[in-house]
């Protein structure tokens, strides 16, 4: 089964590597990072280089697709190669995926037109803007489209992911694997959950970033 | 504040990936992948390589290391040049820590004699053979000395870190930023919780594996 992740500049690494560490146990996976050209593809804080292995090209119908977030998502909001990409990808698709802003490129794709979908809980609304219903869920499944909230969601979508394709032993395998059984030392993971003024200052931020 | 993430062959990409995507968020953070030469290093499956951007060399007294796990650990367990920058790291770090196997690499550099401590669930074991206390706790604090267990529990304790480092608030913020509000979908994530035959079934295949 190919599997397809496609990395750009300035993508945010975990919202690629969860999705990687479960779905490249997958039995028979051939899970590959695609890019515009091979080599290292840097993340969002330029701290870390992901490895580019094949063109986009190379690897024109994948049946997954999991496409992740970053800032560097508004940059290709009207990059014909990788919004043909994702379309043509989606057509023969067994699964096309997202993690955080990722789902802004299915949206741009024209994926999500009349889709619930999620995203990073600061770009929901976004969504709208292709003709999405954002909804506030961690991961929302449409059909064989699944778009997940922000970075870390990105393992829980996977293993739910893993469960359809091979089947719920094998997710639990590899949850079990991977040690999954998480145990954040705050309770700050949401919106809903975390101090207000936190939102709030992260709010006023990413506003000034994106501008 | 230099952090330090070696790198080597077969290396799991999630133990290294979860702590970065919060640690390089700290403020003043220079967050550097090292490794034994510059360039792409292959992780345990082979269809991913991330970039090592200085020599070991380069970076010998950081404030914090975080050393991932990995099959590729048991192949350095005599290898004096990461055994060596492990041990003269931790002599100045303000903060030594592991994910997963990493933490045989702090074990056999010997950062653990007489600690408690804690590994992927598969080889908690193992940590006996270099005079720790193996403990089945998922982040195992002994003064500046942090292990995690498997792979995703990197995420847990480099937020527990970040608080260490820069404030309850500042994690929070970043646990915020990175959605870290987990719902796995199903109830596998430790030996103690997941199905028996599927513990065995993973200890059977590892201890093939490792021979």
């Amino acid at each position: 089964m190919q599997i397809a992740i496609p990395l750009y500049d300035r993508f945010t690494a975990l919202d690629a590597v969860g999705p990687y560490e479960v779905l490249a146990r997958l039995p028979g996976a051939e899970l590959t990072f695609v890019g515009f050209e091979k080599g290292p593809v840097r993340t969002d804080n330029g701290r870390l280089a992901l490895h580019v292995d094949a063109l986009l090209e190379d690897l024109p119908e994948p049946e997954v697709i999991v496409v992740p977030g970053g800032w560097g998502t508004r940059a290709l909001l009207d990059n014909e190669r990788m919004l043909g990409w994702i379309r043509h990808a989606h057509e023969h698709s067994q699964w096309t995926t997202s993690v955080c802003t990722g789902s802004l490129l299915l949206g741009a794709a024209g994926v999500l037109e009349g889709l619930d979908a999620t995203s990073h809980w600061l770009e929901l609304d976004a969504l709208a803007e292709f003709g999405a219903k954002p909804t506030g869920r961690r991961v929302v499944e449409q059909g064989k489209v699944i778009t997940a909230a922000g970075v870390s969601s990105g393992i829980d979508m996977a293993l739910a992911l893993a469960a359809k394709i091979a089947g719920q032993e094998f997710a639990e395998t590899v949850q079990l694997l991977i040690e999954y059984d998480p145990e954040p030392p705050f309770h700050s993971g949401s919106p809903a959950k975390a101090d207000p003024r936190l939102v709030e200052s992260i709010r006023a931020f990413a506003a000034a970033k994106i501008g």
